[in-house]
């Protein structure tokens, strides 16, 4: 099909949303130079203390003073704003802001806190960047095809309508891309976001917008969503918490892509945010709202957070089998390891079970009819087929709807055989790789297994920093290593420590299907440890403290 | 493809299962005469008083008479094995017994009971009847295709294992139709199930053997699964109680059918039973198993029964606006909307809300491939295709991959836009016909949408008896109604008093998507009101009794 007008024009239209809605007020006049390639501390640098210093408070902690009278929601709205600013013209993470929306959003709350003498909901006030596949009335809703740039929004999206009625205000829209099946974020449009913790490297994807968003605190919280991996990347390359929960706890309504109605894998709507107690409070605020009512699609499972049961078990995969993980993942893991077992904790090794079938089982249903209509739209504007589109492309066969049966009648055997195997082993919980290694070299993310298993199996994953930074002495190449396989051999090629200055390790922690909110509790209790770890402090045997710093009693062999 | 043998020798290989499994020591020597239509009062006619009194019981009353110690299992077991012997003789339901096994089970649990004092479970002793396409282990598992015979079943279904460890007792397996794809119960193995109040009419399909046990009380209780009827329209044709339950909170492990792992609609396993409160005995021992531990394909919402809220609205559905109800269904409706407004209940009435769109969309997704595997397995024996399963073939249109993922999308947006109607019209219940009258004619049920439109939007539904029957003279034809279309027309003409003598009409209450429990209260209600009105009792105006007789307050504008 011909297309009525160059791809290009089509697309510069979408970047001129982007470059008309930055607040040019707050540009830095002299950006670091692009060989600076860990801009995190550029905030600090360049923002007066006092604006710099909300932008590092949490979404909890933001509400918290905010509800005490000693914030004003206009104050906090502009100090990340600011931020965001400066972040996007260092990662390039936006795809559109939204600053004097957003600004008005919260000048009236403070209007309301000054009427009411309280606050409008849990999220009052809290700036909150949105990736761009999830709608905003009346603005662009393009899935990163250039074909759908003039694609307006007939309404907010649900989980949008959700959050503002909490308090959040949104102030911008988030990278991703082409085709929202990368775990990296290019795109023809808005082109690549980086790591702010090294701009070589990839800022993940598909939500590296929103990754890199909450990476360089441009927003306390966002919201992104993931089929294969998409929160749960990002907020591992980015060294922050991401949650995908179980499918379908989560609204959908109001989100676009390429493929939708396919249901042999459903994706999950989830927070990236940077600390745990934001994940819960997102997840909380999103299933307090009663979604059900309205979306008849969902699960009405409520968010009740309970004490873990005092004796469980955290099983330690160290390795999938087929993608050996780089030095500083296995590291971390080791790290986490033994943290976790000196402060009492059940830990067992975790042996991978038929992780090949399923991970290709899965990469089969994510393009079942060849991937026939992301290459349309694409095809529908003329833009080109970016090198990781392709990449994903190269696992799509055109399935028969018998094959396609087929396959759903195996993901349903592999779920309860894996569930099966959890309940034998006695394991509640895996801690695993986030990936083979940190954040790769951007545009070269190309091993979704270590996420992607689990969409398969539809088990919630929480991501979360090991406080790990890649070492240049510690992290060696393995040099006698010999790869398994071609998936492995060029996941060993890309690794070396020199590569990858700066970027934070993280890990991840699933559970079973439906069981979201002991998964966040678990990975409560691993993070606090990590920390204390980190701070020198003894772990503290017996004892965690949970959201509300009071000790919570924990597992183990004690 | 050449069978390897004629069908007519596989068929009868799974005809002998059933005629060698019969305990011919309890056959009727002189069965009644054909001409006999209504045969419900032959167990009464023809077997022992106190044994007779047994098979009347509820299975609530049964387990409560074995737990005091007055009964035994093996006394309860040999009851209903006579009265499903007559009743097999008369109205052919079953597809095998297991009569010998059962007394085993019974006479172990009575073993039980001696030494520990107690029952073994909720179920304890309860004989019930299983729908052929459930598995037991070692048995045939052919969901009545030829093809299918010698197919041995490696395990017991999941539901059977969990009714088991509860205490039941299984002494038969029920019939249903080929490919289990019919509201009727006709198969070229063991043929037709009939109807015991008119063995003229449909026992109802797919469950239909099952609704015949439960009807004929060759067991309290049975288990069926629903699709598209095959609990309610069965329950319904039978004059007894069904609940069809949201898909997945039931286990659906070691089911079988032609077509399996469709994804765009489910079907939902539930109980067939002679109350309500049987029907709550078995959703609730079917949920406190906690199936989702084992069976990570299920929603792990568990069954909790609450208050019905203080004033809650029943919407009667009079017409679906595309097939007009019978006379005697219409009159049903009417009685039953009287007393309920009488007993003080919030009555409206429903407009249907894109009904045929939504009927339609479900047929055409119960044989997405255009029933290719279904053709197939009857293919592989060579046995002919049934008038009944020409004609849901006839909905049959083979979808690509793009059609069938619209389609779902569409699923799921009929699902958002009911509900939304639901909460806009504040209508927490609809109560409907059954099907467009009563069991018709065995062999000519065509008309699903009664049922099947409520399988689309996943909602909950009961049936229960409304006390009527067809009235000579208060059911005469409407002679001057003018069918809508071709559908109305056919259904129309079905209709004659005179054809459809002692046929039990019965309706049906359905709710919100995973309402189940409200729904199951509600319809608790009603049967309540309608019960008394029957009795002659005054609407026990501003109460209800509940299970344990203790009047619940119900809703209404007194």
């Amino acid at each position: 099909m011909a297309a009525s007008e160059h791809w290009t024009v089509k697309a510069a239209r979408g970047k001129k949303i982007l470059e008309d809605s930055i607040p040019r007020q707050w540009l830095l006049p002299n950006p670091p130079v692009v060989e600076r390639l860990n801009v995190l501390d550029v905030p600090k640098e360049s923002m007066p203390a006092e604006q710099y210093e909300i932008t590092e408070l949490s979404a909890g902690a933001l509400v918290k003073r905010m509800a005490a009278g000693g914030l004003k929601a206009e104050v906090v709205t502009t100090a990340f704003l600011k931020r965001a600013t400066i972040g996007q013209q260092l990662i390039n993470f936006a795809t559109e802001f939204m600053w004097e929306e957003a600004l008005e959003q919260a000048k009236g709350l403070d209007r309301y806190f000054e009427e009411y003498g309280k606050i409008k909901g849990p999220l009052h006030g809290v700036p909150v960047s949105v990736k761009e596949m999830v709608s905003f009335k009346g603005r662009t809703h393009n899935a990163a095809v250039v074909e759908w740039v003039d694609h307006i929004a007939a309404d907010d999206a649900h989980i949008v309508k959700i959050l503002r009625d909490a308090g959040a205000v949104f102030h911008v829209r988030t990278n991703q891309p082409q085709t929202v099946m990368h775990l990296d974020s290019g795109n023809n449009i808005t082109g690549l976001t980086v790591n702010p913790s090294n701009r070589n490297l990839s800022a993940g994807g598909s939500s590296g917008g929103e990754g890199a968003s909450i990476g360089f605190k441009c927003a306390p919280i966002g919201v992104a969503a993931d089929i294969g991996g998409s929160i749960r990347c990002p907020a591992a390359f980015n060294g922050v918490y991401g949650f995908k929960p179980s499918a379908l706890r989560t609204t959908l309504i109001g989100m676009t892509a390429p493929k939708v109605g396919n249901d042999a894998i459903t994706t999950a709507l989830g927070p990236i945010a940077s600390c745990i107690d934001d994940l819960e409070l997102f997840l909380q605020v999103a299933s307090d709202a009663k979604p059900w009512d309205y979306n008849a699609m969902m699960i009405p499972l409520p968010w009740v957070m309970k004490p873990l049961p005092e004796n469980y078990t955290i099983a330690v995969m160290m390795d999938d089998g087929n993608v050996h993980p780089h030095p500083p993942m296995t590291r971390a893991l080791n790290f986490a390891k033994e943290k976790l077992q000196k402060a009492g904790i059940n830990i067992v090794g975790w042996e991978p079970y038929k992780w090949k079938e399923i991970g290709d089982l899965v990469h089969s249903l994510y393009f079942p009819d060849g991937a026939a209509c992301e290459r349309e739209v694409i095809e529908a504007s003329g833009e080109p087929v970016l090198p990781l589109t392709e990449w994903s492309f190269s696992w799509a066969k055109e399935l028969t709807l018998r094959e396609l049966f087929a396959k759903a009648l195996q993901r349903d055997k592999f779920r309860i055989e894996h569930q099966a195997v959890m309940n034998m082993r006695n394991v509640d919980f895996i801690l695993c790789p986030s990936a083979p290694g940190t954040a790769p070299l951007a545009g070269d993310v190309h091993y979704w297994f270590y996420t992607s298993v689990w969409n398969l199996l539809d088990m919630p994953g929480a991501i979360f920093p090991s406080g790990l930074r890649v070492d240049q002495e510690l992290d060696k190449v393995e040099v006698d290593y010999t790869p398994r396989n071609t998936d492995d051999a060029r996941e060993y090629e890309k690794y070396a420590p020199e590569r990858f200055v700066d970027a934070p390790v993280s890990l991840q922690l699933v559970g079973k299907r439906y069981h979201d909110e002991a998964v966040l509790a678990a990975a409560r209790v691993v993070d606090d440890v990590l920390q204390d770890a980190h701070l020198g402090r003894e772990p503290r045997i017996g004892e965690v403290r949970n959201q509300d710093g009071v000790p919570m009693k924990i597992s183990g062999k004690l």
